[in-house]
């Protein structure tokens, strides 16, 4: 491993000094060696251990006092192999804290720098990645490597690649950090099983993602690689829905395979922007063009067809066989002129286009030329984007192949590659856009909500009565159902006058949760007489169940449309929110989306447009349309509840009644973080 | 064109005589050739046509005179050319029909051959594929020769490859007739737009698929792709759903992209079988073994640990720093021993295994020795399925990939892909299981319901009557809810004391279809007096209508959940039957699903199975679970009704109200065909 090390350093272009530090040795192949990391004869700006681990912890006390403060440590058998790993790299983290240390490590693979200023490979990976724009940091050396060789095969260009390994000391943070200066990166790809901060990542890569793509293929994404990566590094990892909506949140593009990495990479590497949503389709093979067509369609971009003008002006020197209408599909007699005036008259009117090329038999050109042709074409029109498939690989195409790269024209083989590279551009895209839409928190009043909570936390208390929770909510400008606790039936009857009947009385207890089993909830109070009754039942239950807090409360009766909203803390991204509608056959489908608290305007009405029931929200079967702004403000809100109040554990709104324009919450339950949590 | 034609049936290998014929020439290149048809000097059992499209019909003529019958008719210009060509191709047909011609065309790439015993190309491909078990059916030319070029890079053999070009004669259904008992083919693939005749293909595919899987690439599967079809071959291309359910009906594995198209028939050419479900994963790279197990829950296949007996195995030869849960991932440094022993551990419990394989920094074997431990445990285990990831096809493991692929072990480079395999192994085992299950049609008294549809056909009517409708469902078995049509006050009261309260007033009319709108339907009625009302103002209604054929229906009121059944004549498939669950919600997420009549009870099962909302069938909040048997037959019998009566255009029955065993339709609508449909 050591030696592997050393050679890469030696041979990959590193303009510095470099010394190898062994005890045996004067010099390890051509490099002056050194017996300790006392004798370096230099100030040493990076120390690469790749040594014993029981030796490790003596070197960096070692590198303390000869002053180094940048290492990367190779070595492994720490936290991913056991007691005594935990136990060791512990120690190491204490000595990277007091000293502030930089390490990369340990058990990792190194890092690389590629660019033509700073060419290191201090690394045992046997891919020294041409120059390129992407940034590459990957929590795993294995997997990451296999990437790299990938890279490598698609020709992908990488600048600076990263193995994290354990993240004992610098994590992906502050390589982000880094990249989001760094004019060497254009686009940053991670592959991550977990997060080592998520707030500061979420903080960083916002940022970046304004100007430069962020790619992030983060394994664990159900249960089965969960237990893998569990497996593999100890982590912890998170419902996936919630991962998935954390990373939108961040404006990442998440991807899920290894080859959808390369396609969105390529499609992205040079932080392609898109100006519209017009597609169109260019090819010389009709099936391939309808297996482009499919495939847009999948990803729901829609392909409409040309213009009539369009379609006249193609028809002009095109064959009476061709296909105007889009795809356009001019036939195996097309030439490089053909494509050229086809795509320019296509991208007269759209803002994409994919090209299939596929050589036919009778083809006396170049394939090259076509290639010049659409460069042409790309060169005169900057603001339009292009991708190719050249339904092949072979040796036939290559020369196209490879003039498009060098340009940075994204072209794949398969057509359904090409409309997945374009789909990989329209969803940065929009991600950048809500990105650009983080705003201010929503008014509260902070103070409010805090005294509520830390009386009920003072009284040692798990939850929240109903009246404390409508508290807790109005200082967020969450709207609650009218309600009252009457301590007489003359105020019920009091309260009954002022919001009118129907009325539902309930008893309000915090910790009788499931209210409906024990029949404390009597819903459909239709008059003065009802409310007697009712009243006199449930007196007769508090006084039979010997509760303390328990109190009868009265809730003007609303209709409306049933939703659920919620909060929980995930052990990793801490608030997120769920939203939801309510009755029985959501439950059953199990219909609901998240988000990560902060969350924003734009994010939280992203969140409500999700699900898959979304249409009903809106005018059906003659119910008007809800206020999707009111909804979206409630969950934005009670992200920020969760922020603001880390005592408060959960919350379930369920439901929310919502009616046009108005919503109110008709159930409160709020649950405080108790000593054993 | 006639060039290449010729020079391929000259140099693939064909081992007949061959004669050019062109008046022109004595000779071309080597190949005698003669004036005219007329002149040839042998019986002739293929004729080539790669002709001028004017001379085409004066020349199968000739043929004719001649005896030929065999016909490739590569010559463009007919239906797809516009009025000229559909004129031309109409002629065409009659001559095949009269003379019982064998045309594969016009409009087609031809034909090819490539077993050892008969090697023929008869084609102007430039690929002829080397031999293997594919038999390749392709609707469209281009397509097919890149699909012919994809096949050969990826190794793929194919025994058998025809375009069919504009079907005038031949069709996919011929060929598949061929395939059925057909040594050389031990897979049939499809590249279709549309179907030429579907019930045949479906018999022939129902009947084929129980020993060679059959995968079909159908296009013009979205909106967009149609469109492309449609200018493409003018087909007319059905909603897909249909289509989907249709495929799925036939046994057929249907795929969507190219390379999904390769992934799954380098799985299944051999005609792949697993015998259970549980998976392992063996790899030396954890980062690919996460990735691999993401997608296999992706694609619904659990993956679960490995029992404590088989990890404890493994534990003796393994490194402590190997995981043995599932992925097994035994690190960087094993070797190819390892991996036979641990492949042999894993397969003792499980049906299949995917390994991966990356051949590390370290490692000094060559290669193919991790192949031959691979193939020693097959060929051990020969009821196991393993497919092999390398994570590359680069030149290092290019040996392993084929001594894999000559032994027919599916190899692929990406972890996501050879589970992609693995789930086209895994559906194509339960498509087969479905057809096996094809049964008699369910019994049912169709002199009956014909009689009711004549008798309404006579009377020229557009649709049917409750009565009349529950007599058809009643002829097929499908239960319908207590009625009656009183006459009198007295009847109705008559009919509520048989029954029971509550009950339902409607007006039966049968060209009264929107009940609702018109206030014709009232609920709730709880006792005699609302009886009495109820009829006196229907009666009023159907007197202001003034519509002949209105009388007043009373039903028994039902309770249970709501569920909508349909029929309805696709243009390609005719009889299509429709399941979804009733309701504002399901309406609004259309989940609905489909099955083309005729239908077996298990695709009715499966039908009912698959759609989202299938949970809340079972025991719910309370309400016991329906009786889905009951359900399917109503499925199964509706298709039949559509089989049975073609009158018939359109039935509804929403809602059928189901309660635990019982089911019952409380609204039933049956349109008739009219003379303009």
């Amino acid at each position: 491993m050591a030696g592997s090390v050393l050679s890469n350093l030696r041979d990959c272009g590193f303009r510095g000094d470099l010394y190898a530090v062994n005890p045996k040795y004067d010099h390890v192949f051509d490099v002056p060696c050194v017996p300790t990391v006392a004798d370096l004869p230099v100030a040493v700006d990076l120390l690469v251990l790749a040594i014993h681990r029981d030796l490790v912890l003596g070197t960096v006390e070692g590198c303390i006092e000869k002053g180094i403060v940048n290492l990367v440590i190779i070595t492994a058998g720490f936290k991913e192999a056991g007691e005594d790993g935990i136990r060791l790299e512990r120690q190491l983290s204490k000595l990277i804290d007091r000293h502030r240390l930089n390490v990369v490590g340990p058990n990792c693979m190194g890092l690389i720098s590629s660019t033509r200023e700073a060419r290191l490979n201090a690394s045992f990976s046997r891919w020294f990645p041409p120059g390129g724009e992407i940034a590459f940091i990957s929590q795993s050396g294995s997997l990451g490597e296999t990437l790299l060789e990938c890279f490598e095969d698609a020709g992908l260009g990488v600048s600076r690649f990263i193995n994290l390994g354990n993240r004992a000391g610098l994590t992906e943070n502050d390589f982000l950090e880094y990249f989001a200066d760094d004019p060497e990166c254009g686009a940053v790809f991670l592959y991550l099983e977990s997060f080592a901060e998520p707030s500061a990542f979420r903080r960083l890569v916002s940022q970046i993602g304004r100007d430069k793509p962020v790619v992030v293929l983060k394994a664990g994404r159900t249960e089965a690689g969960a237990a893998a990566v569990a497996s593999h590094t100890g982590s912890l990892a998170s419902p996936d829905a919630v991962v998935d909506a954390f990373l939108r949140q961040c404006g990442a593009l998440r991807v899920t395979t290894i080859e959808e990495t390369l396609t969105a990479l390529r499609a992205l590497e040079r932080g392609t922007r898109l100006c519209g949503g017009r597609v169109g389709i260019l090819t010389n093979a009709g099936g391939a063009g309808i297996i482009a067509a499919d495939a847009c369609e999948r990803v729901g971009i829609p392909i409409d067809p040309l213009s009539e003008r369009t379609q006249a002006r193609l028809a002009e020197f095109l064959p009476a066989e061709a296909g105007l209408g889009n795809p356009v599909d001019m036939i195996a007699t097309a030439g490089s002129a053909d494509y050229e005036r086809a795509l320019d008259g296509i991208l007269q009117e759209t803002d994409a286009a994919i090209v299939i090329f596929r050589p036919p038999l009778v083809y006396h050109e170049p394939v090259e030329a076509v290639a010049e042709g659409i460069l042409r074409v790309v060169d005169a029109r900057p603001d339009k984007v292009v991708l190719v498939s050249t339904l092949s690989e072979g040796e036939t195409v290559r020369p196209l192949i490879e003039r498009l790269q060098s340009r940075r024209i994204p072209a794949y083989a398969m057509p359904e590659r090409a409309v997945e590279g374009l789909s990989a551009i329209v969803r940065s895209q929009s991600l950048r856009a809500e990105i650009s839409s983080i705003e201010a928190p929503p008014r509260r009043d902070v103070e409010a909500a805090r005294g509520v909570v830390a009386r009920a936390v003072s009284a040692g208390r798990a939850s929240l009565s109903f009246d404390e929770g409508a508290e807790i909510l109005a200082a967020y400008g969450i709207p609650v159902c009218s309600f009252a606790h009457p301590e007489t039936p003359q105020a019920a009857l009091a309260f009954a006058a002022k919001v009118g009947y129907p009325i539902v009385a309930k008893i309000d207890a915090p910790d009788l949760f499931h209210r409906f089993e024990q029949g404390a909830v009597i819903t459909g109070i239709a008059d003065d007489r009802d409310l007697d009754e009712a009243m006199a039942r449930l007196r007769a239950i508090v006084d039979s169940l010997d509760l303390a807090s328990a109190r009868i409360m009265l809730q003007k009766t609303l209709v409306g449309r049933e939703l659920i909203f919620g909060l929980e803390r995930d052990p990793a991204f801490g608030p997120v929110v769920m939203f939801g509608i309510g009755g029985t056959l959501v439950e059953a489908l199990k219909d609901v989306a998240f988000a990560v608290g902060p969350i924003s305007k734009a994010t939280a009405l992203q969140t409500i447009r999700s699900i898959r029931a979304f249409p009903l929200l809106g005018t059906f079967r003659g119910q008007s349309a809800l206020d999707i702004d009111t909804l979206a403000h409630t969950l934005a809100a009670l992200g920020q509840v969760g922020l603001d109040l880390p005592e408060i554990e959960e919350i379930d709104l369920n439901p929310v009644i919502a009616d046009g324009p108005r919503a109110a919450a008709v159930d409160i339950l709020i649950k405080l973080r108790t000593p054993a949590d």
